[in-house]
């Protein structure tokens, strides 16, 4: 345990700890009440992961970084699961071809539930151990928040599972919705000159959000709320898929070939759309979702605005309150965005991922932690994209102003969303 | 109906069938016992078909072909799984794609059981119908030899799925076998000039066995057994798979293509071969299988010797009794190719589906019956190579001699293996 | 040389072979006549090769096999050729790969033709050497044919080149035809029982026309004609693409994925096609010519009728005079398919190659010359179909009623048509 | 014309315009002097284009946007050329495929020569009339910018195409180099702070360039010098190709695809490269070429270092003279990068493009010009990034230290190379 990670993950390790675990633990087996046995084996396209595949690799994440390395005598579960469920940490191994996570039947998910028993009766074992070190307390924090990264992905993922069944099964029920209306769009001035951005080290934050450093923002104003269903149906009527000059060139091709004519899980009518209870009735005041980088700057440009960049993002969550308890989160249940309300002003956390025109990269003097943990974040930057704020599949207590996701440009399964910005003088 | 599936059809449809749809029925769902809800799921390759989709299709096959058609009232138990589960019949309708029935995590297992006992007790009714037509006893009769089809390709399937898992499940469990010596092989020699090949009409037969016809045959014996795992062996250490003048100039791109070096299940150290049983010792007397048609040509003509013409092979069974009683079969549990005994000289019918050098293509002729039903074996007369006598994993009451089954040239996860020809002067 | 291959290629290498020899060399290079450097350079899919490729690997088939090793003292031209322009030929060594034949500019066209000279030279000097051996001048007779079927594919091949260029251009002119009228079709009883077909050793034969040998004709009829445009387009309207059940199973998968709904060089409004003369007005008398076995079989089967044997067809060949002077071929200068006329009795020879139901394998007895020679045709005895006659663009001394063409059935851009047959009874 | 255009492209549109408009044709012709036809004709890739459609394609520039655009009564050369040689204007109109265009043989290279000087003969009237407008003189001016980018093109492409071939041909002959030592590397001091960065107006840039606008800078030096051939080499001779931690992880499945193990152009034994002048001893004091951004990004990280970002790289040009005249440019005729000497103390312009770590993104504020001129830059500002300095084949008044260059992460065939950066403090 090398002093950088103690520095990049020293955190509240303190009593709360252990019981953080236990939520975070039965939190996720929670969200698979209501799926069969069949259900937790498809992988609907390669990005997808099967839903005990997510049980495993977030047991195994626990296993290979903690027990394994930091627990003498610890025996694994099973010697062929390291393989079988080590994501992409080349510093740890070989392993299984991601887009053949579909192919496995075994382990069973009876199989799988029983290596996660395992594994928490010895982390429980080493959480209730006073000596547990704080670096390593740091470290079981971040598997803490690992595995509610993965609770989202598991939901985004069973989401496409189920989109491209043509019975449409529902993964829960929901209330029904009153579709209203959207309050008027407004922009809201942000900062001008150098700012900082960045980790505060108040709490738990990943390494790219590390080292908290200084920007130079010219003049600009972001939206006051996510751009809604209604006017991205209008940019449709209006043929924005069909006029190129609209798009990236990149974007274009995909268009092109993919054939997108629409968000991923709206229907060809473009009055419903498949959410996690099922295909809906599509509420035009309700954020659009299931957006690609490409249609968001699509959109922003014939709306004759653009997208945010990600430190301008940054600094208006931070003036404006920026509190999870306003936005809705899986804690919630909707598990799809709601339009905006009173409550949360500039509707910045939580509903949709918002797409940045920013790049992802590291931020000036980032360096990834050491060893294999240091692929966590560190050699995704390049070719993706970085978005904000968090999504009504993310954990409450899991996002933060300075929380950086990332996905490609042509990402449309997470849930991610349109926030429109300008240039001002 | 019309007179000509009739005629194409008419067979022993006498007071067994009932008794015949029981067993063939009930056959299927046992060789799902030792499988879990997340093995039936898995398609690991296109060719390749989930359990739970053969578990559903054969239904819907009396389902649409009976039931719907025949039984005036009757209600389909469900409105998509026509969509769901037709395989490839054009003639009623759309279909889901062949490569995604490995995406579908509903229906369920359950929810095709229940399916299931939904149709045997419509099928029940009617079989114990008086009035049920010799023609509707036909088509039944048919939808049973269909099943018994699908309970072959449910256990290649479910190989090839376990095959591709790095922790190699078995399927059931097999009594350990002596290796021991193959008996010399000896040729047969053959019939010549005008003979008679083809269906004749003393029991169920496919319609592409029809009609029995002429050709002439040309001096040539055959081998009087299947070629041994020890014989291929013996072709890979002399270079078979690194020497271009043994193959068929498209078999020689597949080789390079897929990098083949040896038999489908074979491992990497030529001892060992995955079977139903699980990874097994490589018994030098059993005979060679998964090896596709390219590798039968080039091991034949390593061998100085040849591959069978389709009318070579059924005069010869002709002659040699061709009782499947002496074979090894689906019903003798071992699932896998036996070494030839004293008990069926030839060791025609059973252990694996032999390549012969004819392509598959309609008889002098031929016409397949009129309607949908006329797409079952008519529309694949193409780039295909026919094969002949049944394998381990064949029903016993489902072989003749003049059964004619086809694959492709590439394919080497049928229970496929070799028998030698010669031209004789 | 091995005697296997002189009683293979004996036949008449007397004193005209040397004059054979110049006049084929020189006819290859009248074909270039009309044709820039940069067209001689095109490769326009994997199939088709750039004409100069086409001057080098006939001129490195006879310095490969009669000079170099034949011909002591005799200097390679360039020892980079053998690499270049060897085709397919594993026994002679490695080879540049098909598909990047279209990516080397050098040599040049100028560089080429040099070759082409240079190995002339020695070659007439070894003709006009008298102790030239019968079985030598049996293999220069071979590379003469085999030159001329390179002649027909550099036509068949920059008639390709051409036609993907949005300029159209041409590769020569044409008279203007008048569009006619065919005459009726009426259908020819063939012969019943046991009938003899292949080589009769009057003249050349390839390897692949041997042994002679019986078949058993079953009673049938061949249409007096080949199918003509007016005819196909009526298939066309009638919906023929677009009904499944007219096609076999890889048939309509090709037709979906490739999009086809007519012949390959058709206009979209179906009154013209490319040829090579340029776009043409389409007319309805000529034999519709570009169709793959898959269109012919479908068209076939929407006419109620079928496509012949190849036994059948060489049958009917041969009571039918079958005069090569009374067909359409390159000699003639047409190279496009010309309207069955009085003069052709039964338009079995030129015109257009016709598809048979016969998949390409060897006859009873088979065996390929021995070397690398041995590769020219055996090795390609799987996934193809037989086409017999010879088409508008062959040399009209290379055919004979013995003649087997090859191609896998998704070929279009041979000058391919059809013939009906039909069972009688 | 608007006045956004006006603004965007005014420049020194004086008289000098017409001499540099005839300069700069005539350096296109002069740099096919060496290519036969066959040459021209040649697309060895997707990326690659064919030395003809680079002169058919630079003349329809100015036929398009300045001659059809602007000239009254101007009759365009061939009506089909529009299609055939629009790059990816969709505003202008549909286009001939990118990867098809190596398969048009016509125009041939006599043709499009006659097209360049039917549209000179046109521009040249037009420049010479003392009404030409200074908006239509700074649309000239960027026409002949971006024929210069195209002889950069050319001169990529032609390397790419005879690389490949097995012949390996010579674009020219270089004098022959003697191998040295390159100087020791040193890190130069950058500046902290906020700086300005971008066009200032001092002559011509692109619309990327702009606007002119702040940043802020983190305490960092940059190196002194290009990497050479061998400090890369130790790289690999250290295994950085079978480590994948120090990859990205884009960059990682890169390398595994498609099996890098060296820069594009070096050979298997690692002591030579193929250059213009084909197969030439490497170089060790030479600067590194022909490497991706993957793999600049996977040396820094080796080498204890990053990549600069544009920002740091462009200030330090301005501080260290920047005199184009300094540096190695296609003006000198080696079209291959020299060993740094003491001529540009930081050899900042020309031998190869600098990868940046920063991803190609418009500036703040930046606004592409309206109309289809517009596409020229804007829409490829994702996926890519950006490179800097200019190279040996990169014409000498074409560059200057705001000129923003741009590729994807995997171009291996523009003249890429490498500089380091590190932070400080």
């Amino acid at each position: 345990m090398t002093a950088q990670i103690e520095r990049d993950l020293a955190a509240p390790a303190d009593t709360g700890l252990a019981a953080r675990y236990q939520q975070v633990r039965s939190t996720t087996l929670d969200l698979c009440r209501t799926l069969g046995a069949e259900d937790q084996v498809i992988q609907s396209m390669p990005d997808v992961s099967p839903t005990k595949w997510h049980l495993a690799h977030t047991t195994w994440f626990f296993e290979e970084f903690i027990l394994a390395a930091h627990s003498p005598g610890y025996q694994r579960f099973h010697r062929g699961y390291a393989y079988l469920f080590n994501s992409y940490y080349n510093g740890i191994g070989r392993m299984h071809p991601r887009a053949q996570r579909g192919l496995l039947s075994r382990p069973t998910v009876t199989e799988i539930n029983a290596y996660r028993a395992y594994v928490d009766e010895h982390m429980t074992d080493l959480l209730g151990d006073s000596g547990c070190a704080d670096a390593l307390r740091s470290l079981i924090l971040l598997g803490t928040h690992h595995e509610q990264q993965h609770q989202e992905l598991l939901l985004m993922d069973i989401k496409h599972v189920f989109s491209i069944n043509p019975l449409l099964p529902a993964y829960h029920e929901a209330a029904p919705r009153q579709p209203g209306e959207a309050r008027p769009l407004a922009f809201i001035e942000g900062e001008t000159g150098v700012v900082e951005t960045g980790c505060t080290d108040a709490g738990f934050c990943f390494d790219n959000e590390r080292p908290r450093h200084r920007s130079y923002l010219q003049p600009h104003a972001l939206a006051d709320r996510l751009v809604t269903n209604g006017e991205y149906l209008a940019f449709i009527q209006d043929g924005g898929y069909r006029q190129p000059e609209l798009w990236l060139s990149d974007g274009w091709s995909t268009v092109q070939q993919l054939c997108w004519t629409r968000p991923l899980y709206w229907n060809e009518t473009l009055d419903g759309e498949f959410t996690l209870a099922g295909l809906q009735p599509l509420d035009p005041a309700a954020p659009v979702c299931h957006v690609s980088y490409y249609e968001a700057d699509a959109y922003a440009r014939w709306a004759n605005a653009r997208l945010p960049t990600e430190t301008e993002w940054e600094r208006l969550a931070l003036r404006h309150g920026c509190d999870p308890n306003d936005g809705n989160f899986q804690d919630d249940g909707h598990l799809h965005p709601q339009p905006a309300s009173g409550a949360a002003p500039a509707q910045l956390l939580g509903d949709v991922w918002e797409w940045t025109s920013s790049a992802y990269s590291g931020y000036p003097g980032y360096r990834p932690p050491q060893g294999a943990i240091g692929e966590y974040n560190g050699k995704f930057m390049c070719n993706q994209m970085v978005l904000r704020g968090g999504a009504c599949v993310t954990p409450r207590d899991h996002i933060r102003a300075s929380y950086r996701n990332f996905f490609y440009p042509d990402a449309r399964w997470p849930f991610t969303g349109i926030r429109l910005a300008r240039d001002t003088t």
